[in-house]
Parts: structure tokens; sequence; C-alpha cells
């Protein structure tokens, strides 16, 4: 079909150019002397990605779910328990794995999807661990199929209140490079994400980042093989790899960073606070509600539009796809059929937005929605012109 | 900056990546006894383009501005005399070019920026010519300054009904591969296009089609040095070129014209409309008027549209270019800050054009035109969803 | 420097510009409905590759060292005896995978770095188990630390002989793709490979083939995360993944397989076997005994050249490297600096190899080797020239 | 076919994969506020690398063939004779490019193929012009059909000597980013190249250099469209082009010569004639002579090397492309079936010419050439060991 493609899933996302033409590399030998003038400033420029001076960064050859059995099998003893606040798909799946590895998944009670994790929550929880049972709280960042952000540095707090011993871990696959994070000065312990959200490369690469407390318990950790953070993290210190790498990934991810620590990691966060702004206004204009209960929580990265009864969200997906090369998130889990999800997240601007906006409006309409044509988008254009 | 440049100039327009990775090509050795294998159905599917099967095309290392003089000397005595019906910066040019190579040029009065040739008038001046003077007639298809297209079957009816003898050249730069064009059916002896639109390559390819008329005088043009068609004609015929060709862009040729032929030669025409409806229709609900004076005669592939006294039209070019990343055409000549082009040609869909309409919206707020937002978008999309 | 490196490192190989190209890909919706039409075929052709119309092949997204996980937890009971012939580093360090994840490693006495698995002492072993305690026998295709190939069909043959229960598993990551391999007629029930080898793209794909013995064993492993076989081939039959998928490797693993048929498999292994017949020449004419004992057993992908008491082989390809931009591989574990590896494996061609056994002459030459110049490329030489 | 081929034709010449990806480019905007950051240094870059500080260099969308007419229209008053003396097939086709054009070309007597131009055959003919007919020299600065290098600074202080006021033009299409060439200190009047040898680009554009004389003698041209310096100059002084140009290219060219630069112009040379010593070492050992009659004349970027009666050199040349993947140049003119040429110009090191020999040998034994396999790669071998 004629003319690019609209990508709008919440990832993978837009590759810019320039990290297209940054991951065109012939193979070269990664065993070479000079292999680690590569590998060496990429792992600083990780580390700086997520915020840690104190910490070590590691990439793995792997999807970002890779990442979620990294933190979960380095720094746990096995059988150990988790606590996860469970309010989306993504946590749902995050659950799952840790339980088929073994680990007890104690999740807390009355937390809707639409919710964010709620920290008071989280402090009663671990109030009610005297004993220390629970290991880790496991945190999504930003629940992906209901476009909500969790307030990290609030659950640092309720953890710290609560003055239990368990580990913080952090899933940012949407989030880090988009919003902000900070993983020294938030205290978390291990955070995760993937290459294909808002650093804006293919999928293929899971980094880790490691406090120093997650660190000391590499040992405890139980049986591991690919995920081993001890032979990766032994080899990435000399500026090697244990196995061999996905080098144009590697260039990719030095592009990637370049960019985002040029644009400014601060104004990266504000550019999709900004894009966020217009695309709930859309919604808004639309009469469509957003997934996420709390506006303050909603995120910047995916927005979840619930779709009118009668309405199959489905069919919206497959028709702007079809006839209009638009991709939407499709709703996941109880929300399929019943809601589509708008990713503003990676390499875009106003216009691609707009363009999206205006191209939904025009699938909802071929669907029967009451929608007005150009609403979504003025009311998002009036957003920015006001803010500017 | 971030995300994807809008760019709606009309050329160079957007390469699609089926295309860059076309290009993406190491160096072969153009004398080769298999490189035949890749000229001669380049050569065959050029003539498909230009709709010749009793002509031929050559193809030309050389912007397309190249193919203007490829047309001039080739096929007409040192010091002949061209009819030109002059309304535009690109009939302009070529008139420009005509004299600077010796050529007498006749122009025809009346006929203003915006107005399309006149058949009856080109009639008129070949009737007036009844010694045969005129060597050749020749039109720009597709005015790019204006946003205007020529009738050229009507043009050839014209000369027929004159009875005159002079050749018919048609500058296609903007119009073939994007606007209907038939150079058998309609009776035209040089045709001339560059790679840079509707081709959607990067400027560096001229090509002519030359009917068998012409092809009978290519011993009668003046002195020619690059741009004589003989010894490119007669390499051709073997396969080669007579000097070394810009050999990326012939894959890329290859490429796009499998690319347009997939599509459909009519279906992309048909699109093209479609787009210049959606453009047309913002721009008549922004109350601006457009270049075109005849509204049947208006460019499916670049729209001019006359910005209001007070504005300045150069100022709201870069402004889009700056804050915006949209890249609009500017008025060239008398139109230099009276005017700005929306171009809507090549790999253009919906989506894309939407964004640039909402986008142009933004920049017109922002220089305080009294521009409702949204308001041009709505008109695109009404328009489209009403054909649909 | 100027001019192409000389890539001579058994992995990861050149990448052909058909790949590149290929790869040049941008991001698409993993989800849509057009999704299967890339996936169904890529794994119907993995299939073909690895020679199963019984078995099927997962495709991970991670490096080959993921695919020996994936071999090893899905089909073994937690704790399962495994048996491996170790007589080289991978040989080794999949032991050690296999140790860390849980399982008793038994290997074979008397086996020494050089030798082949030797398929009579295999079948001793398995008869000394009579209790069926040994779940898997554990073998690398071809070793490409020791340039040595195992020959599968005599294991085959000797576990049968045996008629022990034992699956029977392959690290095919130097050879599938390279050398002849049958998974179906060989009767394997796990083989793995990598991406950056006979496939010729970058690492980042482990490819998994599966007998339906292995599948039915599935629900018998222990505790998996990220390469549970059983959501992969689950999503896989439906044209998905359970995550994303690194999409750039998708359609280069498309153009790989689309490359390999073209020139036919069995084509391919032939190539390689006349390329490694040319370095095996050079390195007889220079004197130089090669690791692998048993000439029978020689690697078609990787040679491993011993060098002489008194010459740092660490030192000749660091410098092979710095001075003539040539990349040999390093002597691994006991063979570290007492031998390099000339890769010959993937995209080569005479001329390439020729190339690099000159430079490795210039190399040695100025490492005061006493090699004569000319010497080792005239043997291949001679050698191809007779073949042919 | 399988792997790289090797190409040692004389142009075009590989592209490095830094280019490939300096040239993976979205269209742009050529009339943009920001275009001129990218012209105006490319400008002054192209100064340096004709070593030109009082002259000016323009780039021109077309061969290298179209720099012989930019160098003949702009600066020679229609009907100029011009001197050109005449011993290649280079010379000849410029030659015969003037003669088309209306020149009238006086060449020099007793010169043969293989021979350098003679400066003082030069200074004799112009010492024999009292009136100052010739308006011209033209000299090839590096004649590709027979590997031989003019002495451009010797035949500068010929028509010093001779007090003659012709200006001086050179065609420097494979001397230029690989041989010495000092456009001021040589006293050059106009000197052009192409893109596709030393500047390891596509073919696709013309560079001419131009002296102040040069400059001030434009108006004195004849007639000129496309190739008119004026207003090429014109826009360029203001960082634009007169008619779109071929981006892509724009952006290629800036890479090349940043790495020209990096690796520095006298180390180009330098290496340029290390690389053709191995090269002539070779063909030495071969016992076939080389076109090129004075040893010191030797082209640095492409050798002619003469076959012995009774062998097809054209049948040799197909062969080792068939069979070997290699391509070499034809013998021309009256060279065609008795030479092949090795062309060792741009992106090239050690191993890819000592691969190329290894193959020539290879292709001429089997076309049943007496040459003892490796014997050229020793020789060239040995040269580079001696220098070292």
């Amino acid at each position: 079909m004629p003319g690019r493609h609209h990508l709008f899933v919440p990832g993978p996302t837009n590759i810019p150019d320039r990290i297209l033409r940054a991951m065109l590399r012939a193979s070269e030998d990664h065993r070479s002397v000079i292999f680690p003038a590569l590998v060496e400033p990429l792992l600083a420029d990780s580390c700086r990605l997520f915020g840690t001076e104190r910490g070590r960064v590691a990439i793995f050859p792997a999807s970002g779910t890779g990442g979620w059995e990294v933190a979960l099998t380095n720094t746990l003893r096995p059988g150990s328990t988790v606590l996860l606040p469970c309010a989306g798909q993504f946590a749902t799946l995050w659950g799952e794995m840790a339980t088929r590895l073994g680990f007890e998944v104690t999740t807390i009670a009355g937390i809707n999807w639409g919710d964010a994790p709620d920290p008071a929550a989280i402090e009663d929880a671990l109030r009610d661990d005297p004993s220390g049972r629970i290991a880790a709280v496991l945190i999504v960042h930003n629940e992906t199929s209901t476009g909500v952000t969790a307030d990290l540095p609030a659950i640092r707090r309720a953890i710290d209140a609560a003055a239990h011993p368990a580990l913080f871990f952090s899933d940012g696959v949407s989030a880090v490079a988009s919003l902000e994070y900070r993983h020294d000065a938030w205290g978390v312990d291990v955070a995760i994400t993937g290459s294909q959200k808002g650093l804006m490369l293919p999928a293929g690469l899971a980094l880790v980042a490691c406090s120093p407390r997650a660190l000391a318990e590499l040992d405890c950790g139980g049986a591991r093989g690919y995920f081993d953070l001890r032979p990766m993290l032994a080899q990435n210190a000399t500026g090697y790899f244990p196995y061999t790498p996905p080098i144009p990934m590697l260039y990719g991810l030095q592009e990637s960073l370049a960019m985002l620590f040029e644009e400014g990691l601060d104004q990266v966060a504000a550019r999709h606070r900004r894009l966020a702004e217009g695309v709930r206004a859309a919604a808004a204009t639309w009469q469509l509600p957003i997934c996420c209960a709390d506006p303050r929580a909603a995120s910047d990265t995916v927005t979840t539009v619930m779709t009118p009864t009668g309405c199959d969200a489905a069919a919206l997906i497959a028709h702007a796809f079809t006839r209009y090369q638009l991709s939407l998130g499709a709703g996941l889990g109880p929300l399929a059929g019943k809601a589509f999800r708008i990713g503003h997240v990676g390499d875009l601007n106003e216009g691609m937005v707009l363009g999206a906006l205006a191209l939904t409006e025009m699938a909802m309409r071929d669907q029967r929605l009451a929608i007005e044509p150009g609403s979504g988008v003025a009311a998002a254009q009036q957003r920015w012109l006001a803010a500017a």
C-alpha cells in the first residue's frame, strides 16, 4: 500500500532513520582488541539512561520479557514470595512467569484494571509481613494494557515506611527512555526495559539495571543459565559478552542513546507528555472514556480508549489497519474487543499524532461511531496551541 | 528533531523503504556480461511508464532539468523557433534555457500565471505560422509553480487542427508517474521526466521518451555532447550506457516501476486525484484561494495556496519548517511571499496528508491567520468519507 | 582503516548485502492481521532447513546459547542425567550450563580436545546404563573450538544399538546451514542453531528443532519462563509470537533461507567442503598441524591451526587484526595462545579465502614464522584447480 | 553467487559501508533554511580535495563525462582550438566530444598508447602557436585505458616555458582522491573528476574545479544550458543548487571527504602507490608486460596488463567474472582482446588485492596461460613485506 504506515501500537515503535543507518553494519569480531571501545561507553550510557551511578546495567540479547526472568532468577532465593499489585495484562504475565519459575506470588485485593498500584495498600501488605516473607515488590512502571503509570517514588516511600527489607523491582518496558525514571534516586533495585519502545529499536535487547543491593544478592538466586547476570557482568567489565551479541543492535543502541541525550531525557519525557495530552484531549472530545481511572496516573506513552457498547473494537482496529494503514493496539485480556490503544511512544511528533487521530476518526466513522470529523484533531491542536 | 519530517514540497518526494532497500547496492561492473539483464527490462518498463510502444526511452544521469536540454538539442535544428505558452516558473526557465541554447522562443500573449495553456490559442499561433517556422510546441504538462495541469490531448488536437508540422514536447517532471500520461495515444514527440517526483527516487535521472518521428530527427540537432541521444540509444540497445551510470539509481528505478505497476498506473493517478481533492477541500474551507484559475485544470500533484494580504508566506513556510517539521513549497517568481505550495505527489496516503493539513493549520494559527483548527482536516476527511 | 575487513572468525559471519537489505525494515505491528503471512512460511522454511517434516522448529529471540537452555529445560525432568562427550570449549560450556541448571552431567573418559565423539564409547556408556538414568545424549555437531565434526548418524546408530531410550540432542550452531544436517533422517530429537553462522545473520535468533518425541515430553520439563517452548509453539501455530520478536531478524532469516535454498543446501555444504579443503591444504603446506586428530572428522566450517612452540598465537592474531584487518579466531581453553582458528563458514568464496590465506602468511612472516610467501595460497589454488 | 564480488575494474569502485550508510537518506527540502548547512561545508571540503584555495569547485548531477563538457563550454570561445595529446581511450573520447561541440582539436604526433603526454612536445606545440590560437591544453591526468599518469607539474612548466596563454585543463576522473593532485600549486585552470573512482561513490556527480583565471572567462563560453557554471556558482554561493540535487549523493560525498581527510590525502596516495606496486610486481612475475611504456609513469590506480598472443583477453575477463566473481577491466580500443586491466583504486587494502591476484592466476590457468599458482601473490607479498 502506498505511503508510510502509521504505527501507533505501544511498541514496537518507529525506528528513526539515524538508527536504521547505525544498524546497517557488517559483522565484526566480537572478541577483537577494539570491541571494548564499543561496549564500555555503551554500558556507561545505559547507566545514564536508567539514572544510576551506583548500580550497573547489563544488556541481554532477548526480548524485554527476558528481563522479567533476569530480575526474578538472579536475586531471589528459589521459592521466594513476591508482592505484585496486578491490574493489567503485563503484571498478570509477569506474575504467571514468576509462578512458573517457582515463586510464590502475592497480589493485592481490590485493585482493578485501570487502577494504579496503591502505595498505601503496598505499605499495608508489607506491614502485614513482619517475618519478611516477601522478598520483592514487583511493579509494572507503566502498564501498557491499561495506560496507567505507577508512582514509583511513592511506592519506594511505602516500602520504606513499612521498614520492610523487600527488594523493589520495576518493569520499565514502556517507561524507560520515555517517562521520567531515576533508578538511584527512587531506590529501585532491579529495573528492566526492552529495546523496542522508548529506545526506538527493534525488539531484541533486554536491559537490566541493578542496584548495589541487588548486585550483592546475585549468589542467592536459583538455577540460571542464559540469564545469569554473573558471567554477563564479569565479561561486560572487560568490554565483552559471554556469548555473541547482536552487533547491529549494539550500534543501534549507541545511536539511540546519543539521540536521547541530545534531546535531553527531560525533554523526551516532556515531549511524550505533550503528545499524550493531545491524544487525551481528542478522546475526551470524542466522548470516549479512557481506561485509566485516575487522570493523574494517565500514561504518557499509551492511551487505552474504551469503545461504546455495540462497537467491536477488534473490528475497528482491523479496519483501521486494512483501510487506513493505521496500527492501533488491541484491548488485552478483559478489554479485548472493548478498547483500542493508541501508542504515543518513541520517535513521534505532533504531525504524526494528528495524522493518526484523523485516521482514527475516519475509521470510527466507517464503523458507524458518531464522531465529528476533525473534532479530536482540533482538540489536540488547541491543546498544543494553548500550551505554546 | 524527533519524529519523521513531513515533506510536502512538490519534489523531491518521499522515498519508500522498498526503494531505499533497492538502492542499497554495492558497486558493480557496468560492462559485465550480466549488466544488460538489468538494463534491458528497465528500458522496456520505462517505455511502459510513458505509454509508448512505438517510441524509445533513454535514461540520462542528470536532474530533470537536463531533460529539457535533451529535448531541445537532439531534434531541433540550431536556431529553430519554439512555441512555449508561458504561465509559470518552469515554463519560464525552460524558455530561458532554450534562449541560452540559441533557440528562438515565441510565447503566447494573454496567458497569466494560474492559467493552463489554451489549445485554441496554440492552434491560432500555429495557423499564423504557415511557413512552418515553429519547430516545436513546448508544453509544461504540470506547472509545478502554479499547480496547473495542461490538457495535452487537446493541445495535440490543436496542432492537428492547424495541420502544423511542429514537434510536440512535454515537460512531465511533476506529471509522469503521478498523472495520466499516454505518449503514443496523445501524440507527444519528446517527453521528459525526472526521478524525484512521481518516481519516488532521489534526483539524478532524467528520462526522455521519443516518438518515432523525434527519433528520425536526431541527426538534425545541433552540437551535443553529454546529452546526445544517439550514442545513448545505441549503447542502450545492447544493454549498456556510453558512460558510467548511477547504479543504485537504476536499481531504485527498477523498484519504483515495479511498485507503480503493482499499484497500477491508473490507480496511482486516481490516488493522486483523491488526495488532491482533500487538499483542495481544505483550502476552500480555509477560504484561501488557489492559484489555478480553472478548477478543471487544478493539478493533482501540487496545490498553490494564495495567502491573504498581510501574511508573509515565506515566514509561514519557515515557521512550519522550524516549528513543525513541515516542508511546504515556496511561492516562486511573482508568487514569492504570496503563496505556499502543498506537494501531494509520490508515496503518500490519507494519514500523511491529514497530518500535513493539521500542521499547516497550526502554523497558520501561529502566524495569526484566522483559521479554525481542524477545519481543513475535517473538510478533507469528509471529502474522502463521502467518496467511499 | 581502508578497504573491507577480512572476517575469518567462525562466527559471526559476513552478512550478505541481500540480507542487509532485507533487514532494513521499519517496525511493524506484530499483532496485525497480516503478520502471520510472514511468520508461517518462515517456520515452514526453517523446518526445511533442519530437514524435518515430522518435527517443529521454534525461533527464540536469543543468542544460540539460549538454544542450549531451550533443549535442556523443555524435555528433561529436573535433575536428569545427560551424557556429554566433552572434547572442546563449547561442549564444556554446554555441560557447565546443564550443571548450573541442575542436571547431572556424565562425560566419557579418554576423549581429548581434537577428538570427535566416539560412537562406540557412547554405545558402551548407554549399555552401562540399563536403568535408563541417562535422559539425553548431548552432542556438539561441530565443535567450533577444535574444528571437529561429530558423526551424528553413527551416534544415532550407537544409541539404537544400545536400545537406550535417551533423547538425542545436537548443538548445530556452527553446523546447520553449512554442513549436511538431516533432523528426521538422523533421528535427532532436539537440535539448535544460531543466526550468526551459516545463516549469515547477526546473532540474535536461536532456532530449535524438535522431533515428535521431544514434543511429547514438553510437559516433563522443569521450571521455564522465557524459554518455554509451549507458549512459543502455541503462538507460532497461529503465526504470532508470545512476545515481541526482532522483526528485522525475521526478514533477514526469510532472505537467508531463500538464498540457501536457491543455492541448494547440498551445494552449500559442498562449497563449505571445497573452501575447507583449500584451507587445510594451506595449513599442510605451512607445515602447521591442525587440531583435529582424524582427518575424516575435520570441520568444513572452521580449522584450528596449531602454532609452533615459541609462537604466541594471541600476538599473531592481534597483529593480523591490527596490521592487516584480518580477524582470526583465538585458541580457546587449553588452546589459548597455542592455536588460531580460521573460520570458513557462511557467505564466502575462493577469492575471499585466498585473500585471508595470503594475509595470514604475511602476519606469520611478520611474527617470524618461517612461512614461504604465497605457499599456502598456491596450495589452495592447486587444490581447487585440480578439483575443477 | 555466494560471497562478495571482487570488483577490480577501474571504476565504479567499492562503496565503503560508511558511505552506504551516509547515503541511506530520506528526501529533504533542498530549498529549506537549513540546506546550506549541508552544502557550504561540502563545497569548502571539495576545494580542499582539489587543493584549491583560490579557485572554486562546482558539483553537477552528472557522470564524470559531463565534466568534460563543463570544462569545454564554459571558458572557451565557440570554435576555439584545443591541444590534446591523445594516447588512450579517454583522451580520444574527450577529443571527440570537443569536436562534436564545435571545437578544433589539435593533437600531438608520435605519441602511442602507453605513452605519457610529453611536456617537451607540448612546449614545442605551444611555441609553434605564436598567435595563441590554442585556447586550452587538455590533459588526461590518469589515462584509465592504458594505466599511464601524466606529469601535470611538468606540463605546467612546459606551458610556462612557452609563455603561452592557453588554459590548462585536466581530466582527473581516475586521479583526484587517489593520486596526488594540487590545483593551485600546479596551475591547473579547470580540473574535473567523477564520484565513482577515488571518491568511492556511485557515479552521478561531476566535480569541476576552476582557477580564478578560468572563472574570469565564464562569460566567454558559448551556448550552455544544464552545464552552465554561472547559475551553478551563483546558487552555490548561497548554499543552494539551480536544480534539484541528488541528496543521497551529497551526503555520500560528505562522508567520502571526511574519510579521505581522516586517512590524509597523502596517505591515500601512498596507499594507492603501495597497492599498485604489488600489482606491478605480480605482473612482472607472471612475465606479462604492462601497457605503460615508462615505469615512472605507471598509474597507481589502474594497471593494464598485456596478454600473450593467442590469449583472448576478453574470454579471460568473461571467465574470471563468471567463474570467480572477479571483475577485471577490458582492453579498450586497440587493446580490445589484448589486455586486461586491474583497477586498484578506491577503498582497497592488501588482502583484497591479494585475493584478486590469486583469482586472476586461477582464471589465467583455466585459460591455459602458463602461470605458476601463487607466484604473483608471492611477489606482491614480498614487495610489501620488504617495504615494511
